[in-house]
């Protein structure tokens, strides 16, 4: 029986990557693949790309007010569908996700963050954490060198934590950092420690 | 550095069963712990019981207006705090969790259900999902086999998708049944196969 | 397609507590499961015991020239097969629980040990580590809060690293203790902290 | 307290591009790493390279009668140490990464298969299952979609179960394909389904 994935990580982790490599695996298989991304992702344009110089073409840039049950009933010879950004779905996007694997019996691997800058979760995101038939970390460090789970904004190099939810990393000179909570709230609380990049 | 764990998994997959053999390891070196429930858990009282028959008390039986924080300063001398039906607490305390492990240092391992009857979130749950260092699944299986993930309610033996997100497992002849997602729509949707229990 | 598990922890992590469980959860759902073990093992003869109280008597006593395969072959109406203390069955008897998931579609669940007290794997176990579809640890902790992984032997309250690679558990003034690499090695090297039980 | 892990998978899994995706992850943080790999590997020299095309220098080839220990010693501002192909390392050099951990607190990261194509352990994998802090795999599938365990040979593009442990992929007209157990003794046993590759 088909599954609903959900890959989590902080940002730079390596989501896109491991999309890419795992993509790769079916193919070489000989098997069938579409990647879809949402269109509010505008990193890249209809391109992912891994920091590791890998990238790939999009198939669907999904809009937020799209059936991606559509999408899959127009491909339902393929055998996984991968969504990367997922965070930026709808969450009724998510409860389709779900159908996918139920009526058609298509594996669906989604590759995303949890939380956002000030630690409140992507409504998509959330949807996934609760309905996902298996949550999986893919984890990076802080720069202590723990486990790092949250995503610190920059604007201009300095933090902040006002802002809108959505800002794409690059844009508008906005960087993000992920941070282990510890961290994350001592650098919140002005006590930033040198950033050793 | 002490973590916020999320330990998840359907009606009757064992929570409690693992949350007292975790205990009693803990106990079994000489190590303090607590077990703390959300008062709104009206099962058992302060007990919490085992399916397989073992019990224990519980330590403290949280309001939903009190600071788990101030549980825990008022018990710095413990190796490990455990949440039962962490499902039942308030968000705001879920953040609270995290700020033990932060501030304390004290590991925090809460058990739980994702989702209620209508496959929406416990806000506690989903805010741990958001936000504990680490998510672990524990398993157990539907009728048909597959992984269990929804808790579908009956109610005098009947499936209902309709009621308030709370009504305790054995009070007001409302019982549930552990499901993966297949079987709970079909049931929903009337093509509910003979139960096997 | 069914899968064969290994479960691994350290000593008094928990295993048999785990096993009842997941037993008792699929005999829950009204289908039907075995339990064997390994006639090697002397403790609480053909009874499974866990610390928390609960026990269960095993159906299959097995020994080390014994064919698993044929045990199998005499109960294809079960829904699963579970194996506790698999560490002192013999390898071979290993590709036969892998054939058993293959050729007769029936999950195999092992519960055991990866090492002895010298650190040297279990035959049985090693051959588990090697071929199992899932390998899944079973967490408890060390007297210093690490992780445990080895099992260190005493003989009327003395640490040991000569002897028999089986010596149970209570017999013959033996007990165990699980440690993390650095206690264990810490340990031999006659520098033990204090017992904290 | 630093941990060896090992990082399991089938023959094309991704390992070495999940290692290259890791190593870039501590470096962009500022870290130190060091990579090694043993001499016995010929594949690609002194680089590793990944099937989605990022490649890396290794910092250490080595040998079988080389001590790791020592190389440890020499490089005790690292950060974190990663193996790569570490099956063909020798046993006795894996209870030395576990010494690097607890000695000089050093976290050691091994990537490699866990089987040879006969499903008979790699020495210093079957060393590793057994001692390792941690154990995780890394997933591929197998030409049926089940998942992948087993490293089947190929020479001249033909089956076989016959030969040297180490032969190493690309030489001598070997090639290998990851497989189910299922699908590995089927074709063993002449009921070869036609490759979909």
């Amino acid at each position: 029986m088909a599954k609903l994935y959900f890959k989590y990580g902080a940002m730079n982790c390596g989501k896109t990557t491991i999309l890419l490599q795992t993509a790769h695996n079916y193919e070489e298989r000989g098997m069938k693949i579409i990647v879809v991304k949402p269109s509010k992702d505008l990193k890249a344009g209809d391109n992912i790309q891994s920091r590791l110089g890998a990238e790939r073409k999009v198939d669907y840039l999904v809009k937020p007010d799209e059936s991606i049950l559509e999408i899959a009933k127009d491909n339902l010879d393929v055998d996984c569908i991968f969504v990367d950004e997922v965070q930026f779905l709808e969450p009724k996007q998510i409860d389709e996700l779900l159908k996918i694997t139920i009526i058609y019996d298509i594996p669906v691997i989604c590759y995303g963050l949890r939380t956002d800058f000030k630690t409140n979760g992507f409504p998509a995101s959330t949807r996934l954490l609760e309905i996902a038939h298996k949550i999986e970390e893919i984890k990076t460090m802080c720069r202590c060198g723990a486990k790092a789970i949250f995503n610190a904004r920059f604007v201009n190099g300095k933090l902040t934590n006002e802002g809108d939810q959505v800002a794409i990393d690059g844009f508008d000179n906005v960087t993000y950092e992920s941070m282990c909570p510890k961290c994350y709230y001592e650098a919140l609380n002005g006590k930033v420690k040198k950033l050793t990049k």
